[in-house]
């Protein structure tokens, strides 16, 4: 075993406090990863709290992980010691199933193993990237690219391919329409990605605060969502609607805004039940959708496109006895776009 | 003008009568149809009883008619003098949006003109086919084949398209699981339909009370949603569900039967919002859809389909007089499997 620094929270009401943790010895397929940087995302936040139930304390959250190979496995072959790697919301799954035969591990049928707050295969809880090394089979580590830089390559781990999985997926390219709801950590890098792709693309944000930000990402409309006269003019219009915000909003009214076979897919998923009119999808025969994460082979695929177009993330560098401020700080949006903590702090 | 013999509601709780109307005189592109069936479609309670708001009394249902040509306008180039032919739920559409062009016209952008209790061309309130004779322009008179008896094909025109849409759309074929919720008059066409273009059919019935008509009509398993073990043992076993029932149910466990990619298609619409989570859709990249009826050329494809596999509607043929009692045998679900009106006896 490996004694590792680490952030964790002890209760939903406490905060994060460093601690030390223990990381398994290295398997034949594992590898050892000195973590250079982890983004916070709103999902630690809401698993910190307890907010979707079901958390196991003390955790350690972090799923958006950069560093540096430092130690393999005998069967590892996928990465050497110095590569420059990343490891995004999950660390392992069955391998067997159609998903993830597919490379869609994320929808593993026998539970995708998540990065932290899940049963490992050994019964551990496993325990997330607020800490200064982690070890995570080979199958679940990705490269990131020369031109990445670490920081800002490390939210792109989860904010990153959460984007572009569901614009993959829902085609979002030369000829489509797509919005983005929400300019924050998630939506940011949707305009960044779904402009490389082609797509054209407009942000609906609560206000116009951050539209000049938009438009420097890409947009080519950005849109305030308090003015109710914004729904009735762009009613039909969206081929693909992506809604990165994690409170409840009215369904019905951002469905009006889809074309025919038009789809709004969520991607910020809220604590509570929406409800949704028959009539809402009836009409234009719309969809609603969710999209969770991506798999990794596609994770590959979007640090190479990103790479490719430069594209990565805004953020803020914090060290680590900043996070608990940095959480109240995303709560209130107040954060331009992504916090990540520089794990030589942890 | 024609005036004309029909069976009309003037008020949300009165019962329907017999009445007389006026039909428009025949425009150069208007076929005059002699009705000879008009089925029974739970959409004609929903509007009758003013269930889904806005019902203009006096209201004459009906879309889903057969007949006989019996006058053509002088440009008429589609239909004939003693053709069989066919109309549905809708009598125009603005035909030049983008729906429009695509053969879509149930989703035209400037609102499709519905058979009945919509505003016509000429300001006028559509009328229905509980009647003897309807005017309707050519490019929504559809020709019902040969191999296809005018009262069974009648219910084609509304259920038939209403399922075989939707199954076309979301891929229904070999190695497709396909769901049918409900075994009424939408149900059980659909059975018939999904199980000739390939697909196996599961039927999910409130109870086995129609098992052996089920299996006949095509379906592979049929099994009772009063189980709750059913949704448990079917996790993630469809790729698409297509929900006939338009009562409202418990969405998130009938999501819960997807697997990778499934949707949901909502064809009866409740009239009370639906509730949904969020983890319902995000797991298994799962869609909840809607789908309004068919375009004209898909339902003269439809027809043509059903007349090469030997498929229509299960009928009880009725007259006039017995209209309102069958309304409510509809509402308890006792028709096996759609009430077909006899036009000669409006």
């Amino acid at each position: 075993m490996l004694t590792v620094s680490a952030y964790a929270a002890t209760a939903p009401d406490k905060p994060l406090e460093k601690t030390a943790i223990e990381r398994r010895d290295l398997g034949p397929l594992d590898i050892l990863i000195e973590i250079r940087f982890a983004g916070i995302c709103h999902s630690d936040i809401h698993t910190v709290r307890n907010e979707w139930g079901g958390t196991r304390y003390p955790v350690v959250p972090g799923h958006e992980i950069a560093g540096i190979v430092a130690e393999v496995g005998s069967e590892v072959t996928r990465h050497r010691v110095g590569d420059r790697v990343g490891v995004g919301c999950f660390v392992d799954s069955c391998g067997t199933c159609a998903p993830c035969v597919a490379g869609e591990e994320q929808y593993c049928a026998n539970r995708v193993t998540g990065t932290y707050n899940s049963v490992d295969r050994d019964g551990r809880v496993t325990q997330g990237g607020y800490s200064t090394h982690i070890v995570v089979t080979e199958r679940f580590v990705v490269s990131i690219p020369d031109a990445l830089a670490l920081d800002a390559a490390a939210p792109l781990l989860c904010a990153g391919i959460t984007l572009y999985s569901p614009l993959r997926h829902w085609n979002a390219g030369p000829g489509k329409r797509v919005a983005i709801v929400g300019m924050g950590g998630l939506g940011h890098v949707g305009v960044k990605i779904a402009h490389a792709l082609g797509a054209e693309v407009t942000v609906l944000s609560q206000s116009l605060s951050k539209q000049e930000d938009g438009l420097r990402f890409g947009a080519d409309h950005y849109r305030a969502t308090s003015d109710p006269a914004v729904f009735k003019e762009l009613r039909g219009s969206f081929d693909l609607i992506l809604n990165t915000v994690s409170v409840n909003l009215d369904i019905d009214a951002y469905l009006s805004m889809l074309a025919l076979d038009g789809t709004l897919v969520l991607l910020g998923l809220p604590e509570k039940p929406m409800t949704v009119r028959g009539f809402s999808l009836a009409g234009n025969r719309r969809s609603l959708a969710g999209s969770n994460v991506g798999g990794i082979r596609e994770t590959q695929e979007m640090l190479d496109f990103c790479a490719e177009h430069g594209i990565s993330a805004e953020i803020d560098v914090i060290p680590a006895d900043k996070i608990n401020e940095a959480y109240d700080r995303v709560l209130r949006s107040d954060v331009r776009y992504r916090f990540v903590v520089d794990a030589s702090t942890f």
